[in-house]
């Protein structure tokens, strides 16, 4: 069984957007054991869209589409689909209804164009869209499975798994994969690889391993082909042999991020954090704060960016920024009293250092970073140098202090 | 004239790593006038990499292929081209002797499959890559230029820009594309568009109008096929025509982010800035502080998620707290108040809501939001409505904060 993915849009092909649906369609299908064949990219184009599909019925079961269902004249898979399947479009009622009701809520006056969004091909069932006006559309027509989804990410999620995954698993007996994923941070994929590479030599050929690199986190992922309970036991025997290779570079037993594993511990110590950033500007706080329920423990957090505010704030002294710089262990270390001092958090995260590509000097080269964690009693300090770009550099030094944070709270 | 780019590696299709190159790619191609025809993303499979260089031969004159190149085992991009182009390979000395180098330099021992990386087909030109072991591969076949090169971004760009593009501007002569980009805030895309309908009903068919709207903003893209003064003229003249329909709506002539064109402002003022995040927790400064030289305006921020910190660190009143809620006109004034005289900036944003998925009610539901921009001298205050995720309301919140704030600077 296979499914090819086709992403619609001009402004793919001229890299104004980065296409991320095709990735977390891949994901979705990987885990359930369905073969992505391919990815095409294709503009607003009705002949490129319909042999874009001529091919990827030639290969695949299931072919998933996402983008140009929007309520203006470029966006044109609608109609394409309507003429290759050779249907008609007819007023959906129930979703016009919908979908004045949406726009009214928001205040706002239903245009004449949104009515085109709520015409649906005859030859299609309606796939209901609760995030937007552009709803999905699925065509089984000799065997195969067309799904037109709309092209903004958390639409076409939605739809995906709401709609598209429930309705595939009823049509479609998925082969049997069976993953098992853990976390790990600390170190990088070729520390690990090294680690583990007595594990791997006696892996079973039937399980694979897989590294998942992303900013200075490792997922490392099982997988088995078929089901059932031996198979089960036979991988989780040889995630606790990763474990105990690894010790406590692993930091999750399942595929998660570091916020979300460091969330958990302060629920669990019912502690509270806040965190005093400079080069990492915010980063650390918005990972934080970017899951539901993080309210619980996060208080809040001092983005000390300026010498200014690092003394005003933060009780820096000024004598220490002149004296050893901001990027020193003096001065992530008064940082994290200061916070502290301020928040009454159980603990604090303070990181002071050098993004880039500016600021750098021969002492101090960009990927310099200062990392302090610590409660009222007791603090870690610590030095790391990465060697990234800014962007980059700013999540490598999140999930530095991130880790050390885990590292300490855990002792 | 046309181009294709085949991304190649089973990671692509599993969905580990997102394909940020071929949006590069595209971005590049846009440039100078040529047209991306199709991405297409395949496997490490020769069946499928074939297949693909057949379909990219016969729409496209330039097939541009990354990633497959690496020495492991299922790297076998350069085994298909040999055999696609019915080659062979060959040691090239200079390359070899450059790859002991390379090892040494980083005191790493240079391993016999590292030696295959060396070999290079008799067919193709070799693309020198000074940023890694997997060299460039140009092939010239039947007036098709086939490239190849390795998947890592950095030494894909490398390549691009030393060695294939000026090669391609040499052997082609480009056509003409003339794009111009206006950046929009503060409406949706189909209130923009209705704004634009007059607009839309008189411009020349030669001249495209695309909307790329992304998290409260929509960059509006003219496009017009050919060259010369007299195009670029009419372009300018149909962008003019936006800016009168659109107003204060557009914040920038070109395609920028929000943050840069504030970063712009503030830096023609001499002004500085600081926030007071409570909803956003820390998005809105990490946007500010994405951006090289941003330490030249953004002195700092207090990201105030719980009610102790909101007190404490911006001296908001426990009465107002206690009488009115996080999210009111009266929190977000005092967190204001509070900021701008705890940091001194010349401008303050302060911001509190309900991200969500949890904590709405009937009177305050999730997404709703109170935004305070000012100066020590003036303030505005105003609450929106959003009606997305946590993520994206995080994100819309973070762009109506900044837009309110450039129509504040503006004034």
């Amino acid at each position: 069984m296979k499914a090819t993915v086709i992403t619609i849009g001009d402004e793919i092909l001229i890299g104004q957007i980065i296409d991320t649906n095709s990735a977390w369609i891949g994901q979705q299908f990987n885990e359930f054991g369905v073969k992505i064949h391919e990815i095409i990219s294709c503009g607003d184009d009705a002949t490129q869209i319909t042999q874009a599909l001529d091919r990827a019925k030639s290969t695949s079961q299931i072919v998933l589409m996402t983008g140009g269902l929007g309520p203006t004249k470029d966006d044109i898979t609608k109609k394409t689909l309507v003429d290759y399947f050779n249907t008609e479009l007819e007023l959906n009622e129930e979703v016009w209804a919908k979908m004045k009701q949406f726009f009214e809520k928001r205040g706002l006056a239903v245009l004449e164009m949104n009515r085109s969004q709520a015409m649906i091909p005859k030859a299609s069932t309606m796939l209901p869209n609760l995030k937007g006006t552009a709803q999905g559309m699925w065509f089984d027509i000799d065997g195969v499975v067309f799904i037109s989804m709309p092209g903004v990410p958390h639409e076409m999620k939605h739809l995906m798994e709401t709609q598209v995954i429930p309705r595939l698993k009823q049509k479609f007996t998925f082969p049997k994969i069976i993953h098992s994923t853990l976390s790990v941070a600390g170190a990088g994929e070729s520390v690990i690889a090294n680690m583990l590479k007595e594990f791997e030599e006696q892996i079973p050929a039937s399980i694979k391993l897989a590294y998942l690199p992303e900013f200075g986190v490792v997922r490392l992922r099982l997988t088995g082909s078929g089901e059932g309970e031996a198979l089960k036991k036979q991988i989780e025997e040889q995630k606790a042999k990763i474990k105990a290779a690894l010790g406590n570079f692993v930091y999750s037993d399942a595929d998660e991020k570091l916020y979300v594993t460091i969330g958990k511990m302060l629920v669990e110590k019912k502690a509270t954090i806040s965190c005093a950033e400079s080069c990492t500007g915010g980063h650390i706080s918005h990972l934080l704060t970017s899951i539901e329920g993080s309210s619980a423990y996060f208080e809040g957090s001092v983005i000390a960016y300026s010498y200014d505010v690092k003394e005003k704030l933060l009780g820096v002294t000024h004598k220490t920024l002149q004296t050893y710089g901001a990027v020193s262990s003096e001065c992530v270390t008064e940082m994290l009293d200061g916070l502290l001092k301020a928040t009454g958090t159980t603990y604090g995260i303070a990181i002071t250092g050098i993004a880039g590509p500016g600021g750098g000097t021969p002492e101090k080269p960009v990927g310099t970073v200062w990392i302090a964690v610590g409660s009222q009693e007791k603090k870690l300090v610590k030095k790391f140098q990465f060697f990234t770009t800014r962007m980059e550099n700013i999540r490598v030094f999140s999930n530095a202090a991130l880790n050390m944070l885990r590292l300490f709270i855990a002792e």
